[in-house]
């Protein structure tokens, strides 16, 4: 095989148009994998129908799993330096990042300022193949890389660099949740990623706040002890956690709603001292606003996350190979589709809003 | 002497007025300490002005050195267990905590839920005198109390515990600054001591930004290399602080001003990935208004600190001990007065603002 098909963005909202091109010829220790499995992303949705920019013609798709089947002449290797074979699973940060600059020597990876992303790049000739939408991608040298764990199914393991990887990124801003008391905002693919994640790392109690009833009702099946609507009235809630806390409020907030209503709300539920991580707010919205003496006085720690770092990765992948028996993961994919009708994919994802739509080669 | 003046605070703006009280009958390891210097901040100021919520009557003054005179059958021991002879020099913690309930034990010292604060506590048979504006004070059991380093001057080491302590605590929520661009709110007591923990801490660049020229050209003695006047233009100061920065903004912001304007212009000066800790505003303002979308994209951490830890304190006489000859420390106290004349020092506190008036018994 010398070509490799894939679904090109050339407009918002206009079908993607099934392409074909040349695999690259790899230098260095460059690698080339074939997909075996790429999921929908919200992120994918928002681009395609023009509601963030993304450059054109370019290929969508930024969460995958797939085979190593070719390498430069140095061959590849993971992220700790180990060879990978010529059948190797694997999956890599939707970042790429130099590891030298600025940012990245101060821990910020995904601020890289030489930053690629997976799934958001434009097609130039010998780089066609960065997204997700396609039979290949191509890896370029300094991609971290790592192997998938053989107990994940395909579907599981593809949300992990993007959705899995970002959640161990707001947990690894908060500290450890053992013992504690966490409420989660939004229950959509992060919220119950998050919810899984504070049960499985000890939490004493997990509170899902969250206006869609399917989506408390996936939560509770995720971790969440007790799910809150979000619509009712901010001090009933604000009531509600303080019985559940001793009257104290929850130890930690983790925003993945992404609405000032719910930031404004979060903070409010934490107890003194308590921590909150911001994943959500991607998009532009009026002025949160917080009360500067409460914050001073309550010791309130506010951090926001945006990506996330190769360790994030690792242990996200480590984590559903932990908790793959434990958690429904695989009812989180409302789909598969076969690569060839990727526009029916997209149309079922945005009518439907499964946490996540899967396609495959 | 079995008996000790102290200066009784009866009504917010009356004189506060000179009273004896018996000296305690110590029991266990309690400790009795004749005052050497107390030094007025800036909430006793808001206490006396009712300004701010202060039992009645009370001995206000919670910044103070003395020298141990007397101890319990048990004899009394500093922070660490080692004990303590009588003559020996003290200063001790404003905040008595507990150590073992739920805030104590989950490093939030100050949120004690027994919490005593010297200088706040009403007057009562036997607990008399836990001011500093007396000629004693009682240190119950369990107060963290530390030696005071040889070298230091009595109202150099008098602030040591408020406003050096709190300083501390804002640099251990915001890490290290070696080699970073730290940018101060506010060159009051705080402030400028911020500005030399800062230099003397390896920051690469200090900046200050602060209305009072005569605060500014403090604060550059006390190791600021740069005063922005902050009555300018938000978009003027950014620009500078960008120039200064290699167009990224700064690594730390240290907020002491505590207005709302400020801790948005604070938030916006950060860098990428940049840390904002508060400890100014402790009064009530506006809502501060910021972008989620903004904190998330550019992984901000904003944190509120109040008060501080005993080892905070610690920290604060060790860093005063180790630059006492580096920084103008003595020019802080615009004033000393004996204890009788306190009246008048508050006057001349109020009226002409020195970052600290002292009281001699």
């Amino acid at each position: 095989m010398t070509t490799s098909l894939a679904a090109v963005f050339t407009s918002p909202g206009a079908p993607l148009e099934m392409q074909s091109f040349p695999l690259p010829t790899l230098i260095g220790s460059e690698a080339l994998v074939k997909i075996e499995c790429a999921t929908i992303c919200g992120s994918d949705l928002h681009s395609y129908f023009g509601r963030r920019h993304t450059p054109i013609p370019g290929i969508l798709g930024h969460e995958m799993v797939g085979e190593i089947v070719a390498a430069g002449p140095d061959g590849a290797s993971d992220y700790h330096g180990v060879p990978l074979v010529i059948g190797d699973h694997v999956t890599w940060s939707m970042v790429w990042s130099c590891g030298k600059c600025f940012y990245c020597s101060r821990g910020l990876r995904s601020k890289c300022e030489k930053l690629m992303k997976f799934g958001h790049e434009p097609i130039t000739p010998g780089r066609e193949l960065l997204g997700g939408m396609a039979e290949h991608c191509y890896l370029p040298e300094g991609t971290a890389i790592f192997r998938v764990p053989k107990n994940l199914p395909h579907q599981v393991a593809s949300p992990a660099n993007c959705a899995t990887a970002t959640v161990a990124a707001v947990y690894r801003n908060a500290g450890p949740v053992a013992g504690e008391t966490v409420v989660v905002h939004g229950a959509g693919m992060l919220g119950v990623t998050a919810c899984a994640m504070a049960a499985s790392g000890g939490a004493a109690r997990v509170i899902v706040i969250e206006p869609d009833a399917r989506r408390r009702q996936m939560a509770l099946r995720f971790g969440a002890d007790v799910a809150i609507d979000s619509t009712k009235d901010a001090q009933v809630i604000a009531a509600e956690v303080k019985s559940l806390t001793e009257g104290r409020g929850a130890d930690v907030g983790l925003e993945f709603a992404g609405y000032p209503e719910s930031i404004e709300l979060g903070i409010s539920l934490l107890r003194m001292g308590g921590r909150f991580v911001m994943a959500g707010a991607t998009f532009p919205s009026r002025f949160v606003q917080l009360d500067g003496e409460q914050l001073v006085r309550r010791m309130i720690r506010i951090t926001g996350v945006y990506n996330y770092i190769p360790e994030d990765l690792e242990a996200a992948l480590e984590f559903l190979s932990r908790t793959v028996d434990k958690f429904p993961y695989t009812e989180l994919v409302g789909a598969i589709f076969p690569l060839r009708s990727v526009n029916m994919a997209i149309a079922f994802a945005e009518s439907e809003r499964p946490p996540r739509v899967a396609l495959v080669p």
